[in-house]
């Protein structure tokens, strides 16, 4: 069986040659593999190194990017040879910036994913409360997916609603406190799930006693 | 006279001998230098070079944090050897994200500065509206600097009054249409100026050209 888990490799920070055997090891087995700034910074390629180790997986680019149209696109610039799509926030705002970066990626043959709402308790006071101006950047822009807490099934809820076509993707899971599944249930097509993985001493047998849970749910 | 003005170094790109070469040319003549991803993804240590060129400038990580607080100190780690301050977003909210990275920047001796707002026009559509809350967040965890956008002297003025001892830093000044002085008028304390400095053949010019302009905002 392979999972709807996207493997959030943050806590790996540049370690590449863990990356790519995590990777490997799990190939086939997880829908993909999130790569993100702590992983880029270090500068060791370990983007590169995930590619090399699993190249039909779904690689996103976790860069969170938040700013104009001309620094989105020159910092994407720098993953489209190895991810097949980046996040980036929604309450940025479309013109000057969201406009501009869908256009790059598009061009690229990349996808965009659109951060709606985040895992952490602080987001519930501050982007939830404007949910309804996020789902119209959304639905302006028109991303390939929407990120949404696995923390907040009710989030993925109205999101699944309001967007059916669109593929989400909900971190949260394991370190932060949602189970493996709430998000699926609340109709995510992914959850990414990090540390409880990555911080394993055997990431495989963390996948396999996954299985049985995914099952279930997918069976509900 | 040292102008009131962050040199935005985005558009060098990784070219650290540029850069370097830049922030020898104008140390002691600009009060600092603003350096983001597109110069740190590189990987060729633009912002090492950066202090090297001129050890008592201000020195703001433009890495625009929006993140939770797990991963942004994870980031964070990766500038502190080189820069005096971070850029975060507000919008992102406290409890598990701010609150967290605040904690690490203190504990480190470096400086937090939060987006209130930002230059591009998708920004008054969406940030703007929610300014109270976000004014909200900036209370309640209290950092050293505020980034306003000189696009909109409003949203600098509405800071100004609601902060009064906070340092405000306004970007969007030259290729994004804001004049040189627009934003201090407001009640800024720095402008952010980038391609205006770094695209031109003679960027010590151009600043030398800027300070009359400065000397009569300053004067006003």
């Amino acid at each position: 069986m392979k999972l709807p888990v996207i493997v959030g490799l943050d806590a790996l920070g540049g370690d590449r040659d863990r990356a790519e055997e995590l990777a490997r090891s799990l190939c086939g087995r997880v829908a993909g593999y999130k790569v993100g700034y702590p992983n880029i910074l270090p500068c060791t390629g370990v983007g590169e190194a995930v590619r090399r180790a699993c190249p039909g997986a779904l690689i996103v680019a976790d860069l969170k990017l938040a700013d104009i149209g001309y620094t989105m696109k020159h910092i994407a610039s720098h993953v489209i040879d190895w991810s097949d799509a980046a996040i980036a926030h929604s309450f940025i705002g479309v013109e000057g910036a969201l406009d501009e970066l869908k256009e790059y990626l598009d061009s690229n043959g990349k996808r965009l994913v659109l951060v709606a709402s985040m895992s952490h308790p602080g987001a519930g006071r501050i982007i939830d409360p404007i949910l309804d101006k996020i789902v119209e950047v959304v639905g302006e822009i028109g991303p390939w997916g929407i990120v949404a807490p696995a923390t907040r099934p009710n989030v993925v809820r109205i999101l699944r609603e309001r967007f059916p076509g669109k593929v989400i993707l909900s971190p949260g899971v394991g370190a932060q406190g949602a189970s493996p599944g709430d998000a699926l249930r609340a109709g995510a097509d992914y959850e990414i799930i990090g540390r409880m993985i990555t911080a394993s001493k055997n990431p495989l047998l963390v996948v396999e006693s996954l299985e049985e849970r995914y099952r279930m749910v997918l069976g509900d």
